[in-house]
């Protein structure tokens, strides 16, 4: 099938799941996780064929060993993909929900109602485990998705998409083509261009992806090119407590887009010779060349720099930060007010770890992803992010001209 | 200047306007109605200037009767623009507000607080009064803005912002080049590439100006191209009720994008007949060829098609419209209930004309637009469309290594 074929039908198939019942989205998921679990054996051996593969691939060098394990699907991670449908299953329906409803002349009542937003273009890299993830995501919040996983990892997205169409066939009453793969770089350059059936894409992956795609579409995009965050440890910070969270922000996983990047200290903290060496002990690799200052290191390595004061400071960030996630340690509440203030990012911390960034920890239960966007849905992205709203506004036979010419008023009295 | 230093300005003003008192920014707003006031014979004067060349152009049939006449600003337009800028003033502040506030832990808090986007990007036609409104609700939603008005109305922009700008250099702490104006054609063409500095396009004119910039830009656009709008009647519409709703919408103010272009009628509805007779009585003009079905006549002319049920409605609905604002009529709630449902646009209405679908009607006080995005705002935008928020986490020391090794557990407490 063509690519405009697949898009039409997504289009379709996502007007029909619009309004499917919580407890058939629910009882899919579930039905879902409960195939999955049955038939994982089938997917073992798929993703064997997949690694079998890729070793070759490492082997000549065109495949880099953290992408082959990140391919590599255990016992482990597949018990944590069918928690996380499970989860999904449990978490509030997102769509359907009355954001307001307002009077607005007797008779008169509009209702704002989340609704999902459509069609879900979703380019993934190697990770498996994300397509049942996505999968999940979608179906809970009523969109209809259209799945690019990478080449890497074709034989397991293939049978674990399988298992997951072959169920949602036995659901009564669930539309068809809500999920569909496409596999080609063609097929990606098609649907990057189909914004007539498209309205969202999500690219999971590195920031060269992410780039690649925010360069190439008019399609809305959600996510994260870079993740370049920024500690700035104040002049009346506490030591301890600035060596505990500068090491739990670089060292607890240090290829996170949370993780920080850079290391901003004032010029008057009294006890940077002691940080640094704290830091250094931690193996902490520090550099201090301005190169450094946009770039995201994502392994020990940690720009510093000495800045004259907190304006100085917060302008560096808004520079050459990345939006993402930034951090300010000191006791002046002043200063960390301001700090949360005027830097421009999707998460302004006080004394805790950049790493906190996350759908997870924030409690959204389930996450699609982490927006530097300033349009739509920023920082980590829950269900509510993949929905819209709809106004439905129910009259008697209401008309503007009476409104108009002074028959009627109206008085705008919100019910809750 | 060239464009980018306007815009890297303007992104500096954004960063600055972004945590500016409400206090500040009202008190602006009121001085600057209070000057427009003091200084309209000047202002009337630029727009005579304005008028006098618009006539030859109109002479010489290069510019339209109806453009001419939105140009004009006389005392019942400058009293609108006036009350305009002190209703934004007394609205509620739209920035700072706390969406939510979640303990993740002991001492660990999150915040979701509204704020500004950033720079806005607003390109507008003819109506010298938009200027105005625009400023005020970019003041009070504390983003920067960049405006690109039409050329005719060129000497009356630049009277208006000249006003609005000597007042707000007079405003203690309201900074510099939070409200910049450009010219040329070229302007907009580099406006378009901006994405580095500007965050939002709005577009305020008629659907080839809409249509020609979300074609060019990678910008998010807010905004609507068509407003192709629908009414069904049912099969068992009140005939009275449906007259009177239909002659509303199409005829209350032909040129609006919410007015209805498209009449279908259920093909069992009894008195088709009456109805037809009662629409051409109050001079609408019928037609039925489906050349107008995607159509927007923007005048009295209404297409009509019989339908053989209401699913075959609903599909020629999200088949043909444009996602703005559809109506039904029908005594039957199931019906009504699965049209809301099903039609896929930001407005869906039960027994009620699609004038309404409108920020001033909805009780939003003011109005930047009616977008039929699917992402960020829907439907009538009010200052809350302008705005995004940002996640604000205090901690006291707090690192996630103790979360992922299980010494300390999230309990995600909400509090109110």
């Amino acid at each position: 099938m063509d690519f405009e074929s697949i898009a039409k039908s997504a289009k379709k198939a996502a007007l029909k799941i619009a309004d499917l019942s919580a407890d058939i989205k629910n009882k899919a998921l579930l039905a879902i996780a409960n195939n999955i679990e049955k038939n994982k054996t089938e997917i073992f051996a798929a993703n064997k064929k997949d690694l079998t593969e890729a070793e070759g691939l490492v082997a000549k060098g065109e495949l880099s060993k953290s992408t082959f394990n990140r391919l590599k699907l255990d016992e482990n991670k597949m018990r944590d993909m069918l928690q996380g449908i499970r989860d999904v299953a449990a978490l509030e329906d997102p769509v359907n929900k009355k954001l307001f409803v307002r009077e607005l002349d007797e008779g008169l009542t509009l209702y704002k109602v989340s609704c999902p937003i459509g069609v879900l273009g979703i380019i993934f890299e190697a990770r498996p485990d994300v397509i049942a993830q996505i999968s999940s995501l979608a179906i809970k919040s009523a969109n209809a998705v259209i799945l690019k996983g990478g080449k890497e990892s074709i034989n397991t997205n293939k049978a674990i998409l399988g298992i997951i169409n072959e169920t949602l066939d036995n659901i009564e009453g669930f539309p068809k083509n809500v999920l569909q793969q496409v596999f080609t770089r063609d097929d990606v350059a098609e649907m990057l261009k189909c914004d007539k059936y498209i309205n969202l894409i999500i690219p999971r992956g590195g920031n060269k992806l992410v780039k690649f795609i925010k360069e190439k579409t008019k399609i809305p995009v959600l996510g994260h090119a870079d993740g370049i965050c920024h500690i700035f440890t104040d002049e009346t910070a506490d030591l301890d407590l600035a060596i505990k969270v500068i090491i739990d922000a670089k060292t607890q996983y240090p290829s996170a887009c949370n993780s920080v990047e850079t290391l901003l200290i004032h010029e008057n903290f009294p006890e940077t010779e002691k940080l640094l060496a704290a830091l250094q002990l931690a193996e902490i690799k520090l550099v201090d060349n301005p190169d450094s200052w946009a770039f995201e290191h994502g392994d020990t390595t940690l720009a510093f720099k000495k800045v004259k004061n907190l304006d100085k400071a917060i302008n560096h960030i808004n520079t050459y930060g990345s939006g993402h996630t930034d951090s300010i340690i000191t006791k002046n509440l002043e200063n960390a007010e301001k700090f949360m203030n005027k830097v421009d990012s999707a998460g302004v911390y006080f004394n805790t770890s950049t790493r906190f960034a996350d759908g997870f920890r924030y409690g959204f239960g389930a996450e699609v992803g982490i927006s530097t966007n300033k349009t739509h849905a920023r920082g980590p992205v829950g269900l509510e992010g993949l929905t819209i709203y709809k106004y439905k506004l129910i009259g008697n036979g209401h008309i503007v001209k009476d409104y108009v010419d002074g028959t009627k008023q109206f008085h705008h009295k919100d019910l809750h």
